[in-house]
C-alpha cells in the first residue's frame, strides 16, 4: 500500500527561507520565473521572480550546460547556484549559476513590459491583459494588500466571538427590494443574485448572536464610475446584544486597527513596494449627516442642495474637513435620512426623520454602511406597510423576527474600495483582480 | 468633537469568561435569549442560550421585579445575578437572579421544539423553517464545525505560502464547458455563472504561484440526490512549480492534519455536542482507479460495468474497503480515465487514457477532484482540438500559457460535503445553512 504522509520539504528554497539563513558560499536550488533579461555580454543578469519578490541570479558563459539563447523572459526555471552577497540586487542577495533547468517555455514574447518598475500602459490595456498585467511586482503587490484586509477582519472577529457562514447568492428575492438585481431562471423560476447577504446575516443573529461573511455581491446598477463595480467583495458582519449603534461603529474601529497592526507586521514588503501610509485609526471622529452638511457647507462656500441626501462631492469635502481640522483619515457620518435607508433601519426614536445609522468615509469615500435594524417584528410589520411594501418573498425573514430577535445591528465593507483608498488609487478596478463593470465581462 | 475609539469591554460576560473565572458568589450580568423555561412553582429554571453554550439560571418568586409570566422562550434578557457551582446544571453553574430585563419578546410561541436535544422533525420540516431550526443547540454547532474546516484550509495555506484570491462568479464563458450553466443576461449580453474558478486560479499561478480562494460556485445540474447542491462553498487552490501530481496530494493531507488539529483543540464543544470522532488523516493511502475497481469487484464480488467511470456505489465499497483493509477514513483514488476528465487535466504520459488526477474520497463519498494541470500551449491546443472545442471565450485563458506557465496543478474541495462526512449526516442538506436545490430556493 501507499500512502501520502502531509506536506514534504521541498529541496527548493524560497526567498523567505534564504533570507533567514543568508548562508553565503553555499550551493541552493531555486525555482522561479524569469521576470528579466540583462545580456552584458561575459555575464546575464536572470532575474527570478518569485511568490515573495525578485531573486537576482548570474549566468556566467560556459559554466551552465543550458545555453543562454535557450533562456527566454516569462520562463521557468529550475536553478542550482552559490548564494552571494551583492548589495545592489534585491534583498542584496544573488545567486551564481552553475546549473539552469527549463520547466516551461513560453510560446511568444509577453504583449505587456511587465518588468518594468512602473507599467506603460492604460488601466483598459492593463484590465484587457489582466493574467499577464498581474506579474508586475507593484501590481500583484496590491493583491497581498488586499489579503491582508480580509484576513485581517476574519481573524479579528473570530476572536471577538462571530461566527463565519455561507449564504446563497442565488434567491428569490432581493434584500434591499426591486432594483439593481441581476435576475435569472433557476429551472424555470424567477431567481436574483444577492446584492447583500443582509437578510440571512440578520437571521442568523438569532442562531450565533454574532455572524461575519465574506462573499460577492452583484448590484445591477448602471453606473459606470470609478468607484462602482457590478460585482464585488463584501465584508459584512451583523451582531446581536447592541446597547445602541455606536457599538457596531467600535468594532469596525477595532477592525481597522487590528487589520493596519496585521498589515504592519506581515505586510510589510509590499508597503514599502508601494509606498503606502498605512490611516490612522486610533480614534475615528463621528459626525450627524446634517451637521457634516451644514460644516462643509460653511467652511467651502458650497451650498445645500438637498437636505436629504449626500452627493459625492460633499462626502470629499467632508473628508477633507475631518483631515484639515483633526488630521482624520476616517469619519463616520451618523444619522442618515429614514428615506435614504432600507426598510430594516431603525429610526431614532429622538427624530424618526432620521435613522440609527451610518456610513464610513475613508479619505472622503464610503467604504462601509451600516447601523441598527429594527428587531421587533411589529415595528418592521408597520415600516412596511408604510412604505407599500409586499410580504411575499419576505415571509421567513419576518418570521425570524415574529419568533424573537435581540436588538442588533450590523454593517457591510466594499472591500475593493477600502483598498483602492488604502492604495490610493483613483479607480476602484485597480483593486479588483478582474472587475465586473456595464461593459466588461472578461476575462 | 466626539471620537470612536475601538471595541469596548462589555458589562455583561459572555460564557468564556464566567468560566474562566469561575468566581462564584460573584453578582454579574448576563444577556440572552430564554431557550426554555422549566417553571417548578417556588422556582424557576430559565435556560438562556448564549452564542458559546447554555447557561442556567434561576428565577425565585418575589426576588425580581419582572413577573415569570412576562417572561417567555426566545425573549431576549438582560440578567443580572450570582454565580453558583450547580454539578446538575450546564458547565457545573448557574446564576440566581437578582434582576430581569426583557429586551425583546416574541410575537408568538415558537413553531419547532428547538429547546429539545434532538429535534423531532424531518429535513424537510426544519430546512423551511430553516432560521429557527438552526436555534437548536446541535443544529447551530454543525455550522461551527463547518467554520472550523474553513479556516483550516486558510490558516494552513497562509502559512504554505499561499495568496488568497477573490474570482467573478458572473461571466461570459464556464470552466468545464457548455453544460450544467446557470445563465443570465448581464447588461443585455449572455453570461454565466461561475461552476468553478478554475481558469482564474490558473492563471493567478502565472502571477502568485500559489493562490486558493473560498467562496460559492453554480452548478445547474438536474441531480436531486443527497450528495448534491446547485450551490455551494468550493475550497480552491492551485499550485506551481509542483514536480508531479502528489504534491497537490500531499497538500491536502497536510490540510487535513491541520484543520483535524484545530478542531480538536478549539471546537471541543461542539464535537462533543455532535459526538464526533475525527477521522485518521496521518497517512492516507492512494489507489490507482483501475486497481481500485478490481480490488472492490473481487472482495465484494460485483461486476465492473464500465471500466472508465466510477459509479456512487463503487466509490462506497472502495471507502469501505480501505476502511476494512487498512483502517482508512480517507483514500485517495488516481489515474482517472481522461475522457472522464477535464480538456485542461494533464494525461500520464506513461499510459495517455489516463490522466494525472485524483478524487479524495471521505468514507466512501468523493469530496475533493485534483490533480495536475496542462502547461504548456501546444499541448492545451493540441487537446481542445482533439475535443473539437472552440477557442472563443477562452482566449484569455489560452493567452496565459501563451506566455509561459510554471507546471501546476490544484484541487477543488466540496464545503458542505467535507462538513457532512465529518458530522455523519446522510444528506448534504444538513451542512448547508440555506440549500439550494432543484425545488428548493427558499429560505
Amino acid at each position: 500500500m501507499e500512502y501520502i504522509r502531509g506536506i514534504r520539504q521541498k529541496e527548493a528554497l524560497e526567498l523567505p527561507e534564504i533570507l533567514a539563513e543568508k548562508d553565503f558560499g553555499k550551493e541552493i536550488i531555486v525555482e522561479g520565473t524569469v521576470h528579466s533579461i540583462r545580456d552584458m555580454g561575459d555575464v546575464a543578469f536572470l532575474i527570478l521572480r518569485k511568490r515573495d519578490g525578485l531573486l537576482q541570479t548570474v549566468y556566467e558563459t560556459g559554466v551552465c550546460r543550458c545555453p543562454l539563447s535557450d533562456i527566454k523572459e516569462a520562463a521557468a526555471l529550475r536553478v542550482r547556484g552559490t548564494l552571494q552577497e551583492e548589495a545592489r540586487a534585491p534583498h542584496g542577495i544573488e545567486l551564481r549559476l552553475a546549473d539552469v533547468e527549463i520547466l516551461s517555455l513560453p510560446e511568444n514574447p509577453l504583449p505587456l513590459a511587465i518588468s518594468k518598475w512602473k507599467m506603460n500602459a492604460s488601466l483598459e490595456a492593463r484590465l484587457n491583459l489582466r493574467p499577464i498585467a498581474l506579474r508586475n511586482i507593484k501590481e500583484r503587490a496590491k493583491f497581498k494588500i488586499q489579503e491582508g484586509i480580509t484576513r485581517g477582519f476574519r481573524d479579528f472577529l473570530y476572536g471577538q466571538g462571530f461566527t463565519e457562514i455561507h449564504t446563497p447568492k442565488i434567491g428569490a428575492k432581493g434584500a434591499e427590494g426591486g432594483s439593481n438585481l441581476f435576475r435569472l431562471s433557476y429551472f424555470h423560476k424567477p431567481a436574483v443574485l444577492a446584492q447583500s447577504p443582509q437578510f440571512y446575516k440578520q437571521m442568523m443573529v438569532g442562531v450565533f448572536d454574532r455572524v461575519f461573511e465574506t462573499g460577492p455581491v452583484f448590484r445591477a446598477e448602471k453606473h459606470n464610475t470609478k468607484r462602482h463595480l457590478n460585482e464585488y467583495t463584501s465584508l459584512d458582519l451583523e451582531m446581536g446584544y447592541i446597547e445602541d449603534f455606536t457599538d457596531i461603529m467600535a468594532m469596525e474601529t477595532g477592525f481597522l486597527q487590528y487589520t493596519m497592526a496585521l498589515l504592519q507586521r506581515e505586510y510589510r514588503e509590499e508597503l514599502r513596494l508601494l509606498q503606502i501610509t498605512l490611516p490612522r485609526a486610533e480614534e475615528i471622529p463621528m459626525v450627524r449627516f446634517d451637521t457634516a452638511k451644514r460644516l462643509v457647507s460653511e467652511k467651502y462656500q458650497r451650498r445645500i442642495k438637498n437636505p436629504f441626501d449626500l452627493e459625492p462631492e460633499e462626502e470629499q469635502l467632508i473628508g477633507r474637513y475631518f483631515q484639515e481640522e483633526c488630521g482624520a483619515d476616517f469619519v463616520f457620518v451618523t444619522h442618515y435620512p429614514s428615506a435614504k435607508r432600507p426598510f430594516y433601519a431603525m429610526d431614532d426614536p429622538a427624530d424618526p426623520r432620521y435613522t440609527l445609522s451610518f456610513d464610513l468615509l475613508f479619505h472622503g469615500l464610503e467604504i462601509t454602511t451600516g447601523g441598527q435594524r429594527i428587531h421587533r417584528y411589529q415595528e418592521l410589520k408597520k415600516k412596511m406597510d408604510a412604505r407599500n411594501m409586499e410580504e411575499e418573498g419576505m415571509e421567513q425573514y419576518l418570521d425570524t423576527f415574529r419568533y424573537g430577535m435581540p436588538p442588533h445591528g450590523g454593517l457591510g465593507i466594499g472591500l475593493e474600495r477600502l483598498t483602492m483608498q488604502l492604495l490610493g488609487e483613483e479607480n476602484v478596478r485597480e483593486a479588483c483582480l478582474f472587475p465586473r463593470d456595464l461593459g466588461r465581462l472578461e476575462p
